[in-house]
């Protein structure tokens, strides 16, 4: 993804709406979160999801679940709140909002 | 438009893009530009705006020719140049990229 640092500044302010997205449809847990923000070409660092997945929690915006896994110690298996659910079709709207703007400024 | 600052973050970095965007198709000058940003429903400041012509004539971005006007002094209208031009379709490929992933991340 842009390394232009013009470019970049369009990102601040993403990875929060896009780690609500991710776990939207289906629970997931950190490791499952920051392999789908990659996989979706958004370079997330690990060092920032999981102070802010704490912060999403106090905020009301996710919960989790203690689940077993297969290996390992148990994972806490993430997923959206009523308000969380609100937050993003938030986001989602005024992202919309942006696009029709930069579409139709110079029209 | 948005005044939830986490939605308002979304706005950093998209001023000068838009600015860009303005000038693409006629050339305009600064009040125009300033109403048709707030016309697409974005609320940009005269004294930020001033500023951004002329950086963006530093970096050689938009250039400008001085116009009679019927009314008061001349007047400079804005339009791209070359690099402008690349800069504006950068941006339009990486919002359409950010779109992407937006769209993508939660199925």
């Amino acid at each position: 993804m842009q390394t232009d640092p013009k470019l970049v500044a369009l990102r601040r302010g993403l990875l929060e709406p896009l780690v609500l997205a991710a776990v939207e449809s289906q629970q997931r847990y950190a490791a499952e979160i920051l392999a789908a923000l990659r996989e979706a070409g958004f370079p997330a660092q690990e060092g920032a999801l999981y102070p802010l997945l704490s912060k999403l929690r106090r905020d009301g915006l996710v919960h989790h679940e203690w689940r077993e896994s297969p290996s390992g110690p148990p994972r806490k298996y993430f997923s959206l709140t009523d308000a969380g659910r609100g937050q993003l079709a938030a986001f989602r709207g005024y992202w919309d909002e942006l696009t029709h703007v930069i579409e139709t400024i110079g029209r």
